[in-house]
């Protein structure tokens, strides 16, 4: 950590800072120049607070050299994770994994044969929502408890693992049985949230929030393994930005980016980031393309009756042209090192 | 809400879709070109899922013509609403309300004193926050409980208000006697939150997220109304842009916007949106000329120790100026209609 | 075009508008609801200037149905376009082309040894700035003239058809024996300098604004395109949001969204969108992925000692490597239709 | 300027870094750490290219101290400087000053009319658009030279300087009897155009760019000094964020940040910013309030026939309505150090 003091800073303030440092185990570097005097901190800064030494009178910037974050950190875990998912399916180090379903769950045959389709296909779990984040208090706020049900159903069915939203940490017990639990982009930074899912043992996919930095997005994986859960998938699901053509703008540099910093996995949602079926195929592969380890598909049995975020939904049967395509394209991903 | 056909629509699908409008209780008007038909639902379409009929394969784009709001919305609630805090405190509909304090509660000398010195200056709440949302794990997470107690005495001694955050609602019950629960910009979104805080029958301070539209503000406010908590004031606090020179981007064309269209008294928290203090006074003066009803400024009675949040926290001399220079562009402030 | 009026409209105002409308050639379509009369425009309404009905005061809102650009549109140009550059390389509909090179030229040694070495990798075309926009006045400007002549030079040593960016309609002269014309980022909308590039025969390279939508690059292209010259390649460069982590967010969705609604080409600069060289490989095999017609790589003899733009120039050999993996994923890459 | 060295860098390379400082006359001040080194330069760094040192390999990252531009920063001119506009009017330091008029010059009796109007009500300048910047090749482009004549006619008139904007170097000697030159937020990065009017005597009124950042703002102005012409007005005119609700975000901290940076005078553009005639008022309070020197206002004399940017057009009394309110908040407004 670099901290640039103001010009002719306050003796007595400059002592106080000195010794807080210290009494934070850290050592002091310093390189004074005509109008700056800079102090280099040496040691482990992850829990000093820039904010704090920014407020005072006598600092003008202060600079992170190392990561806030650890336990997330490629450097403290060069090795890729694996993620186990309910004993069947892994994630990650070369582990490729396709979560495809509807967005809500909406009745038993709807989730049964979307469920059928996808497996059928190729995909490795089967997500639905069961509790629904929805803007309006007007909306279909989802089938709650009975759709975890009904997703339970589908996994004994179908052997296929299963992923879905949580929403509160008052829920979690119906979670009991779900393979991993997802939070999504509105809860990123529900940080109550994330400390409770570090207690838990099973594999959380943190997805992005909608203008959460790259560097806030690692922080929140590490608010979960920081209480001791390291079972993270990340999902880039696009960004807002001023562009209104999709709904949000997917951000593919965040995979290689991402990759380099963090040893997680890292999936991609291409349904929720472009807002529309045509796109979800080309992005798929390109998500593929740029290394993704995984996907995160919308299929609807019947686009045009879904109760929710339909537009974005594919047919089974073009969900099955994009497992093939996707396939296709694995073996020239970019991989690094290779 | 108007339903623009592509051309050639099916007739099955046509159909289906005008059978699912009239069971909804919707008049359909019809209007044809040459290449476009265009559907105008006339009737009440605030349950209606735009969602669902744009997953349509026989439509090309809807648009809504009437906001999807009630509760919230001037159209059916045309005067101001004032809402009152603690029995003490009246905001909205001409009252001015500035409430002052730290960001972090962190000891009883420190709330107290600050306490007695935004009083002294002319605050009319003492806010405060012992529940902290922050970025880091590693980071100071606010006393919590003990940080409530803490603001309960500063109460008790200075007769002042009091608001502070929640985060979750499994804390609820410790906010029996804060005066105004804060819902922080990160839980904006938070649904599940937002339906407990509308059984609840004290003021809710809603902060804008980073990156929500002034639509979905108003949407989160009526999350709280539809459960029968009509006691919302709005809080802009700057959002997310590409500019990094302040911490956030203070919207304050929001103020006058907002007002045409809801009822709901608009405070601004320059504090957070710029995060140095020397933004706070210029920007506490804008936000009063352009209409605001009220301030939430951050006082500190040291910045140069507090553990959290410092740059942004003005001393208690500088509130002092701030509220003399508050109160003399009252009188010269925007105000529709007059 | 749809124009939803106002409740309760001004007669006399109602009837100037129709009679406008009709002057401009246009049927008018009524659908009146119990609140809402909602006008559909049939005709040609690329000229009607939305803005100019929005500012009446008995319209609500106005929303277009047909897009505002015609030359540029797929609707009346089916077939993808291909662009011949200098009888020699061919872009669009199916042609793939690399354009490679350094950021500035600096020098005849420096400008024929990249030629040299990216025409040896298997690039289409050398690219190299001549006259350079930078943020500072102080900044390094370009060689210019000067550079344009290098250029040459380097293209009659290799055969490679020449990429260089104009910056000023003055400057037009100059360009004559360059092959692709560049127009920068910060220069999209510049319209006399579009207006003027129409009266041009050659190729264009139209990169996408910092901050511009898919809608206002395809209106700058169709700004040439009015003036007679077709011969456009779409350069998505990255937009600017809120993520710092990178120099700019790649926004690889714009391929498929703009290949629906054009027939140009359309090519991907991942160097400057990420700003730093590790990005570009990763990148460059998901814009391939994505659909895209081309890449435009910046690529530098020694990036260490280059005088701009350094941290995202490749060196040769890195170069090489990329249009290896680039050529392997092109088979794989999203074609629509197939 | 401070340099991150990377762990173990490279001798030779880190030789070659230091030569290359000392040649530009900089001191360079090391603090070593245990895992990292840091280089404070000490000297004049303001053409030294923070892109160039990044580009290498042994550095990690580049922070500059001091800003990279100079005439137009505050501390080398702590002074507000005061703009002489056509040997009439005042701008900065104290001086306040109206630009009105309509978007585009239609006729002689449009514009003279509402130069009648506004300097009635208190303006201090006429502004009206000859060249007009449209999205669309199809839309109205304005009377160019003839816009021009009809200005200088409504000067001639009313005594009122005049403010219109340029769209290309070519048309400069157009401008000969123009008061203000404005160059349009698309331009502000148009560099020749820059350093064109870096050689004209007269002021510039430089609009920010839709994503510009204020430091690149400051950048701009200091291309046009850089050439020798000191007389710049800035435009505060709205910065494009992902909110729709209006046309932009208006940053009115901007006021107060630059002027802490610049002694140049800031005026607030809230007709364009905003989009809808109803912002105009509140946000012209509001920007007096923080601290503008000025305002840039669009008036229309019928709004409903105007040929461009109707929506955002006060009325002749509305804007005599903002004149008399402007005024009465201005002894209120923020100054820094009052």
């Amino acid at each position: 950590m670099i901290i640039v003091l103001k010009e002719n800073p306050d003796k007595k303030q400059l002592e106080n800072l000195e010794q807080w440092l210290k009494a934070m185990g850290l050592e002091i570097h310093y390189s004074k120049g005509t109008n700056t005097t800079i102090m280099g901190l040496i040691g482990d800064t992850a829990s000093v607070d820039d904010d704090l030494i920014r407020a005072l009178d006598i600092v003008d910037t202060v600079k992170r050299v190392q990561e806030p974050y650890k336990n997330a950190s490629r450097k403290f875990h060069p090795m890729d994770s694996v993620i186990d998912i309910g004993g069947k399916v892994k994630i990650g180090g070369g582990n490729f994994a396709i979560m495809a379903g509807p967005c809500s769950v909406e009745s038993e045959d709807q989730i049964t044969q979307v469920a059928q389709a996808v497996k059928a296909s190729g995909a490795h779990c089967l997500r639905g929502g069961a509790f629904k984040p929805r803007t309006s208090p007007y909306a279909f706020q989802g089938m709650r408890a009975k759709g975890i049900e009904l997703l339970e159903k589908a996994k004994d069915l179908t052997g296929l693992p299963i992923v879905t939203e949580i929403m509160d940490i008052s829920h979690l017990d119906l979670f009991e049985n779900v393979d991993v639990i997802q939070v999504g982009a509105r809860n990123m930074q529900n940080f109550e949230l994330l400390k409770e899912l570090g207690t838990v043992r099973k594999p959380i996919l943190l997805k992005r929030g909608l203008s959460s930095t790259l560097k806030e997005f690692l922080m929140s994986a590490e608010y979960i393994m920081a209480g001791g859960n390291e079972n993270i998938i990340l999902c880039e699901r696009g960004i807002r930005t001023f562009e209104t053509a999709l709904r949000n703008t997917l951000d593919l540099a965040a995979i290689p980016f991402l990759k380099q910093r963090t040893h997680l996995p890292i999936i991609v949602d291409p349904s929720h980031a472009c807002g529309i079926s045509d796109m979800v195929l080309p992005m798929s592969i390109a998500a593929t393309a740029a290394g993704a380890d995984g996907l995160l598909i919308e299929v609807h049995n019947d686009p045009a009756h879904a109760l929710c975020d339909g537009p974005q939904s594919l047919k089974p049967e073009e969900f099955d042209e994009l497992v093939g395509k996707v396939e296709a394209v694995r073996p020239f991903a970019y991989r690094e090192g290779s």
